[in-house]
């Protein structure tokens, strides 16, 4: 499963990441219950525990020693010990050991209360940036109240504003969980964002009307920041065959020479989001989210088929954590891990040098993401053999 | 390609394994023609022997011994031995192999003569159970006659009547291959019924029309039994991008809270089957048929994917072995290999403590099935270090 | 990542391939750009090396020796000694490199000047054959003048003729690119063909049109010869989910019983491709081009997914090369390395015999080509010890 450690686990050990698409963890100490469900992209079922999964033993294995327990502490020691220990340490320590330079952070979607970006940033020691997460402008548009021949205008303006807040680098959709990509392409006219907007400020609720979901991508091209898209895994409101980002291919050809879109997650549609990038200038993908559900068992060979045809200037680093920050730890230890296992592995098969093994390993976990977001690390020049500085 | 055994291999292969869905064996001696022709998923072509498949060398190399032949004996000495022995001892000593406490029975596909489920499980030391098929049933109902407006109520009566028969335990369909699951989901109105019956009953046949296939869908949810679902890898008859479980997703919402689902094989889609394990409660599946047919070199890659997310309490063990006896052993050898090779390297990794090891190992060969369909093993503790009985 | 070297690899560094699928090499010096460019399936993009990717790390590890240059050489010095070199000299290492006994060359896309098959041939100390598209002859017919009610009898003429041409072994589509697989099945009728004639012979341009696309199709099937056809990966001009296999179902049903179907490359689709041609007595398929796109880190990854359930027959080698030699070459070595480990681990670990693993080695190298092209090997016999003459 795992190559000898050598020079890339090390660099890998000691590389400040940039977690560019992750959530705040949870500001309240959780019941046993309540962390279990966090576990998963499901739900807590009767009769079978949320530990019982590739990512339940993982978090047994990893993150009970982080909490003072031997590895693979039993789940009610596991959860106890969190209770005892209280949401801020534990939050402390796991962020801290994510190592990571900075947290790009969505903040539309809350279900528990959670940290805000400065507050994750100061838990872990790094900096952060902030997300938009576009539908959540709209949804506040539409609650405010709006006239729907209004509405395109209200929307753009609304989320202009949005991305002027202090520290946002990145607008995010979630097109995948709303209609999915099998949407027409073109921009829809104003009519007919209009008559959508009609009939959606009717009844409320959630933006999934087809016409309003491709509205409001094409408002992202308009706002010119990168551009985060769910794509693959995720929970049991997706339809997964709809989040296939291949369905994508004629809207990025439509937007190319605009704004950079980045697949998030992928899986297990990585394969599909490797071709993008491959052919695509400005897509870019991350397999976060699959790293910590698979484990360390499993997230060397998701990397391995994600890095397939990739080019290396297009792979990024994200945990996509929620909730829990056991899954920014996680996310952070499966890539520096699987990463490191398979470049090292080909450096000593002679098959990539050491310093191209070096370089890759700095561009996915950082350097990509500081080039597309334009955050420049503090220090222009870096020495390998020292562990960098936690800033951005 | 294998771990070094470990007490993983030792639980696994004195594991009675449950084997909960696969077929009869022929019940005649095969011409070697006839018999090659069952190793493949296709037919046997003009010069190309079915033994030149992953699954035929399986064979030769895995089956020969228990035919007193030589590993990697050549086709015809095989097919010759078999002869000679008759298909009463093949079955028994392969049926023995298999080491199975129960085989679930599909008595719906019968292009040979099989032996019955007491049958097999005789021949194997095994109980058996039997899992009726619903297509069949609607299918000997046209056959019997019946007014289309009478066609939803028989249909029912017949299939109650089948499933309050002696040992079943599930009901199957096999829609994939009939419709695909590019379905709507909702459930016939009576009158679409009754028109889609009327026309179906004007020209018999196979029953392939959408409205009755998604009727006889909804019919299994209203018998209340789990309801095992064909998907992916299957014959000629199949249009695979049409049995990708995924698109399965609005009727599972829909049936959500109602009856298990099994979803059977699932292979090249076993992730996405996974993707529904992990976020819908009802949903299981296995990765049989595959397990024989892409034999021991790869039956452990194909779990691994399959266990990548899948909650452990989520995956059952199937050979889907049809016709020829090999397969309920090859199935079986390969589902213990495959898992214990990769459990055992993480135990030997210390990514899985033993005992959770241990749990997964017996869960999946067994206790998930017999949970799942209400058939608790006799003896209620068990001693791993001792070879289970034999007997659900 | 790579078995111990052993018989296998003895065998298949000897053997003289069949390479049925590639393109000529250009024959031009080509300036550092368009050289870069050439490496990927996207194009040379601001501030990112197409070196920088697995196929740019294979080509600076694998090829940069045979130009008398480090492994590993930087990409400077690389595109530097190539010019230095020449175009001529170049091509002649790689192409005598890749060790085949017979390109079969791909006429119909030349973006740059290109070495015809004889010169591929020649310079690789080899024999060539040719593959006509019948997209381009449909082209060129289109472009010299045609009637709406002529297309149908003037292409099919056009086409006859093509492959009367001296060498010529099967015809090729690019369906995939230009409508994508997701077709009517059936033979348009010639009144519709001849209504799609007039449409685009009247703005002129690529054949894009889905009636005349699926009429090409059938016409391949009149023609008689095997008809290769681009599916899976390939440039931005494709829609990847278009282009599954898959797709291709019921028109493989309507055609069974006619000409040979080659699917074309299929990653990541080629277990859907496996499934075709396991169950298809018509269907073969081969991974070229993410062969040297993938490199030799992942090529054995993706044969053996390939492999899972491909009758060893079904199986051939193509290199999909075009324009660098380069990739004539790191495709036969990726071929040759990624079989000769999997199947030489498969006999270490006695899962497979060494004669069986010898004949699967020999079959997609190089027999099966010979045997669907209806090109035998000059010497009948041949003793595997030596190395095989690399002439067809």
């Amino acid at each position: 499963m795992a190559a000898a450690p050598g020079p890339v686990h090390e660099a890998l050990a000691g590389l400040a990441l940039v977690d560019h698409h992750c959530h705040g963890a949870v500001t309240a100490d959780l019941a046993p219950g309540e962390f279990a469900a966090l576990l998963t992209e499901g739900a807590a079922w009767p009769g079978m525990s949320p530990f019982d999964t590739p990512a339940g033993v993982a978090v047994r294995r990893h993150c009970a020693p982080l909490l003072d327990l031997p590895r693979h502490a039993p789940p009610d020691d596991y959860t106890a010990r969190r209770t005892e220990l209280g949401w801020r340490e534990v939050n402390r320590r796991f962020l801290t050991a994510a190592g990571a330079a900075a947290f790009f952070v969505d903040t539309g979607y809350t279900t528990h209360p959670l940290t805000s970006p400065a507050e994750l940033a100061a838990a872990g020691g790094a900096s952060a940036r902030e997300v938009v997460r576009l539908e959540q402008v709209a949804e506040a548009v539409a609650a405010r109240g709006v006239a729907a021949q209004e509405y395109a205008e209200v929307f753009r303006a609304a989320a202009e504003e949005a991305v002027r807040g202090p520290g946002v680098v990145a607008v995010k959709s979630v097109a995948a969980y709303r209609t999915g990509f099998a949407l027409d392409p073109v921009r829809p006219p104003a009519r007919e964002v209009t008559r959508a907007a009609g009939a959606w400020l009717a009844v409320g609720g959630r933006l999934s009307d087809p016409v309003l979901v491709r509205h409001l991508l094409w408002t992202a091209v308009d706002l010119g920041l990168p551009l985060q898209l769910h794509t693959g895994f995720g929970d049991a409101d997706l339809r997964l065959h709809h989040a296939d980002p291949a369905l994508l291919t004629d809207w990025l050809r439509l937007t190319s020479g605009t704004i950079p879109v980045l697949l998030l997650h992928c899986w297990p549609y990585h394969r599909q989001a490797a071709y993008l990038a491959a052919v695509f200038e400005q897509v870019y993908l991350d397999v976060g989210l699959a790293l910590h559900h698979t484990g360390p068992a499993r997230c060397r060979a998701v990397l391995e088929e994600a890095l397939e045809i990739t080019p290396f200037r297009k792979l990024l680093y994200s945990s996509d954590a929620y909730g829990v920050a056991e899954f920014h730890h996680l996310g952070a230890l499966c890539f520096r891990r699987g990463l490191a296992d398979l470049l090292q592995e080909r450096v000593d098969a002679d098959e990539l040098s050491l310093p191209d093994a070096l370089r890759v390993a700095a561009w996915t976990g950082a350097d990509n993401a500081r080039r597309l977001y334009g955050q420049p690390a503090p220090e222009p020049a870096r020495d390998p053999s020292e562990r960098p500085a936690r800033k951005v």
